[in-house]
């Protein structure tokens, strides 16, 4: 895919200093928001913090950042609203990395959880860290009471069976069958859409007064990216190196597991792609120049090498 | 253990009926608030039903309800509360049943999850059980939303590295070793007492307002009460057979963990299991008849035989 210029404002700092800016700052909040490491149980307080900091991308914490600027939101609410939903993914990984799950051994080109720890100590990473995220969006005002707890019933929601436990479990089931492409999608709506769609609610809503609208805008955004996000995920399994995703490459395909590149091919995949792309772009263009930010992590989605 | 008189006016109907009632209320309940079997992903859903109906003591929804008679909560709002904090009991033994974990392939006199359905599918049962007890806390108005968003707090709290999974590190990190009174405590006001105080303060906090003394009285009881439980537990593990406590017996002994019983000896723990009970009813007795249910359930948790 080649890039597109897009039709959005660009904001200052140009996008490449702001995404690290945000990711600095996520790396600070989760760290001084995970428990220490010499708190009791101090192990179990290391594990969780290995899982958590040092790496990764920080997808959801960018858009959620990226749909506060929409809301006006503050970036002390957004790294708490943020640091929920990265703590979320941050357990799904372990628990997926575990041996009845993936059984892999590297993330974030480092050992997984389960391995320089052990597997009972992983477990309860995961589910600590699930705790946590929701301790965290209780902890503090993010907003009206009322709003928070919306903010909460989305990210439990986004999390459990109708969310991303139940696209796992979708998953395991789909092994070695042949997915029709909507099964494949409603799999992965649920696998990593239903998450990335709470980062961007969120960060929405834990900024000034929002209308339904706007939201539903938001909503089909997020829906279109977070289908975006996981083509290109199955675009580059197969095209990129190990060293280069930091986690083991071609693991989909060799499990026999199913993808967009074996539903409709490298080339299909691709443009499967550009076109929810631009759906995506489409859906926020109501937002002018307060979805630059949104715009260009959608193409940063789109054309990542990693 | 001889049964002891209560100072607290008997209430009706009777303390077996009443604890029926809660009982044949929260199953249905749960029924109602659990997904369906048939919604996708349908094999998920099923064993999360299996792993949360159908048994069970119910002894923390028991504990909500009493505690819900000092603050005049109602029942549709206790059941909500009591299925959330029994979601997240049932999530741990799903999860402490593992083969990472204590591998038990019995619980509630029925094959564990895991032996059920499969491992995988365990560990999601316990991940969605979680987030769904989250959402149901967060779905119906239980009271103002300050007060709400409490709840959610003390519930994540009590669930997490600083609560029940906290405590479940620390018996990982004890197996083997001999731990003082204090070290054992500790591992059990997290292991078991967090939820029960869970338990407690959210059936209270479903209510009408309660003052911050009240709550202060009701958590010093429920601190008690909670290692009462786990005193009772420890002795019944050691006296009762596996037929009777539906789930292995002697496997804490076997498994040469800390228990009071291996600290105290039979006696001793027996003794220390009468002292609680006493503190626990001391803790109550400014809420006079208010609080008979909860003196009833302490004299059940007492004198229960599995």
């Amino acid at each position: 895919m080649t890039q597109m210029s897009s039709p959005f404002t660009a904001p200052t700092p140009a996008f490449p200093d702001w995404m690290q800016s945000v990711q600095q700052r996520m790396e600070a909040a989760l760290a001084r928001l995970l428990p220490p490491d010499e708190a009791i149980p101090a192990r179990l307080h290391q594990a969780m913090r290995y899982a958590s900091l040092g790496g990764g991308k920080r997808v959801r914490p960018l858009l959620a950042f990226a749909a506060g600027e929409i809301s006006g939101a503050t970036p002390e609410k957004l790294e708490i609203v943020s640091a929920a939903v990265e703590l979320i993914h941050a357990y799904s990984l372990v628990h997926d990395d575990l041996p009845c799950m993936d059984d892999d051994v590297l993330r974030r080109g480092r050992p997984t959880c389960h391995v320089e720890y052990d597997e009972p100590t992983a477990l309860l990473v995961g589910d600590s860290l699930q705790s946590l995220a929701f301790e965290l969006l209780t902890r503090e005002t993010l907003g009206a009471p009322k709003q928070q707890l919306e903010m909460v019933r989305l990210l439990a929601h986004a999390s459990g069976s109708c969310g991303m436990a139940g696209g796992q479990a979708i998953d395991l089931e789909s092994v070695g069958k042949a997915l029709t492409q909507p099964e494949l999608e409603l799999m992965h709506a649920l696998k990593t859409g239903a998450l990335i769609r709470a980062a961007v609610l969120l960060g929405a809503l834990c900024g000034d007064d929002i209308d339904e609208a706007a939201l539903a805008r938001l909503d089909r955004f997020a829906k279109r990216l977070g289908l975006l996000f996981q083509v290109v995920d199955d675009i580059l399994d197969c095209t990129a190196s190990t060293a280069t995703l930091g986690k083991t490459a071609g693991k989909d395909a060799a499990a026999d597991k199913p993808t967009y590149v074996s539903l409709l091919g490298l080339d299909g995949a691709r443009e499967f792609a550009n076109e929810l792309r631009t759906q995506a772009m489409d859906a926020l263009s109501v937002f002018g120049a307060g979805a630059s930010r949104l715009a260009a992590l959608t193409d940063f989605i789109t054309y990542r090498k990693f």
